[in-house]
């Protein structure tokens, strides 16, 4: 099966616990997932036997992270095929966990079109089901070979870019392998260069408000046995006065069609940080992250996010979901825009899993996209 | 008496509780400190009677900030000698409750001086007791009285940078009558603005680790009626892309000869932000700030603090004694610079006392250090 084959290829694994995987004990097909609220205090893994698991899970950000939600989402389409459920109702109630998400409800339709299409065909549910459950580890699978092509043209852009020597790069936010089928995005660069030998330390910012690089970069980056720092957003300055990084490598949420590139929050200082301290900046994501219907930065819609994220510091087991320790006065109003959009002129790559685009121009874009669909070969810049 | 003088000047003070009190009640004198490890959930007041309950208190940060601390000093020999303590030995005792606080020694000493110098004039231990105490009253109303012509110098300048309409003013750290023994610096200059009616906003910077932004300025601007608004460090980039920032003012902890300002880390990333987006960065300290034996900023040693400020997240009353909730895996190494250098062609103007340095140069600054020691009166730029 792909998801045991991922489990045992433990030198490609950066974590023993995957973020998820479908197992078939004797009493039925289940859906295991890292319980992603409990990192890094504990590790708990939850079992879901039904979708209405996998929506509470959901929705609890037990699982998270965009390409990761899909490959959930499809998963939990199988389990309700698998076990007999009604998969319409499964597929609508997982849609709407995280009405938000567009990776999470395309996982789900693509494993409800295969679902149906087999019924249609053969008229077996057991058949049906098979299909579902071969749609979601083919995503899973195809997800987890994006982010290692990712990861090779990512390091072979470093090396270009960067002079002899290992690498020291600062990483934002979360991106590794609890967002991804296989190791993730920016995260599976900077591994990549550790595995090559080449990462002299890994920066990981503690990413307020969600403390997501203080939780999860860390956590991976321990498990994987980089040497790894962690600092507060506010020490990225210092570290750039003193000559101590040598690249950004970031995430995306979305990549407008003139390259304008929304990551979490924080990102674009350190764009900025980057251009005048004229390290490279630059930008991991798959192709399925360009948007070439939101024509640039401006397009973004900017989700703003609860106060209380701001005005309260949480536990980990508690984060998200308020219920925090006050640290500002009662009746304090915060700002908490979820991401911030980079314009393209401070991006000086952007990496896919179909090679790399620098510098970031919309003709540049359009011309990866429409050769990926054309399914040429892929190109390496 | 001053101090009282002070705090019925009920609108020229932004909390109805100060900071920090000299009282007589019939049972002896006590100095009255706001218990700031307890902001802004609980206002406790701190009754010291004797000098070991003020080290106590300054150890542990119930009293903070460079010129505060120098100011209870002072207050803390008084009150040694009006209670009939050896003077010397409390002057020691306090000296060495933070050894790096050098404003905290110098109104220890200046107060120590003043006693010794009554007791060798005249003899008599009531007299010499009196003297401490007048020393420590005139630190304090020095200490108003500059924050009151920064405030005004600041203001002025701020009406001269930016066009007409009310200020939005980004902040960082904490900078108001928390620190000092008027209302502050950065923020005097802020509250200024907002009771000339010219405040549209003061954007509150969260400051991790330590979060004083969102504990003590928060608290501040609350109590003044302010409009203000709480941030993640990381969002302030989002606010000068969406041209919500008119100016940063900030205070500093050191002023080299050539104009790098040393303050909270976060500033400096700020002033790169300030100046890619054409915002004036204004940095408002009193002239004892200005260390012209310092040379430049590489000169500057940054104290590297506990990485347990940054691993853990603590509630208010806990923080800086660790002992937080980790955020963190264990063993998780944290790199966390206490503060962050900014170099003079970053900084638009430096406001004192004693006027405006803008452009910031060595020869300027050197020139109005010398003017106030030759006692010329005070020039605005």
């Amino acid at each position: 099966m792909v998801d045991q084959q991922a489990r045992t290829g433990g030198d490609r694994r950066p974590t023993e616990i995957p973020a998820i995987r479908w197992e078939e004990p004797p009493e039925g097909p289940v859906l295991v997932l890292l319980d992603q609220t409990r990192l890094p205090a504990e590790e708990v893994e939850l079992v879901c036997t039904d979708a209405a698991a996998l929506v509470e899970a959901i929705r609890s950000l037990a699982v998270r992270g965009a390409p990761l939600l899909g490959i959930a989402g499809a998963y939990g389409v199988a389990l309700a095929a698998a076990r007999g459920f009604d998969v319409a109702e499964a597929a609508r109630a997982l849609e709407e966990a995280r009405p938000t998400a567009v990776n999470l409800s395309v996982g789900v339709r693509r494993a409800q079109a295969a679902h149906q299409a087999a019924l249609a065909r053969t008229g077996d549910p057991t058949a049906a089901a098979v299909a579902a459950l071969a749609a979601a580890r083919a995503l899973h699978q195809e997800d987890a070979e994006a982010s290692a092509r990712m990861a090779d043209h990512g390091l072979a852009l470093l090396d270009e870019l960067l002079s002899g020597g290992g690498h020291r790069i600062l990483t934002h936010c979360n991106s590794g392998s609890l967002v991804s089928g296989g190791e993730g995005t920016a995260f599976a660069v900077a591994l990549a260069a550790h595995r090559a030998g080449r990462l002299r330390r890994l920066w990981v910012d503690e990413t307020r408000p969600l403390l997501q690089g203080a939780r999860l970069t860390a956590y991976e980056a321990a498990r994987s046995g980089m040497a790894y720092t962690l600092l507060t957003d506010n020490a990225a300055g210092s570290l750039f006065a003193a000559g101590e990084v040598d690249a950004v490598v970031i995430g995306a949420d979305r990549i407008a069609a003139d390259g304008s590139v929304a990551n979490k929050v924080g990102s674009y200082p350190l764009a900025v940080l980057a251009r005048y301290h004229h390290v490279p900046f630059i930008v991991v994501a798959p192709l399925t992250t360009v948007d070439l219907d939101t024509p640039d930065g401006a397009s973004i819609e900017v989700e703003q996010r609860p106060g209380f994220e701001v005005t309260e510091v949480a536990a980990p087991q508690a984060a998200g979901v308020g219920g925090g320790i006050p640290v500002a006065p009662l009746g304090t109003q915060a700002y908490n825009p979820a991401f911030d959009v980079t314009p393209p002129e401070l991006v000086t790559a952007i990496v896919t899993e179909e090679g790399v685009v620098s510098p970031v121009t919309a003709e540049a874009l359009a011309e990866l996209c429409a050769r990926s669909a054309a399914g040429a070969p892929s190109a390496s810049g």
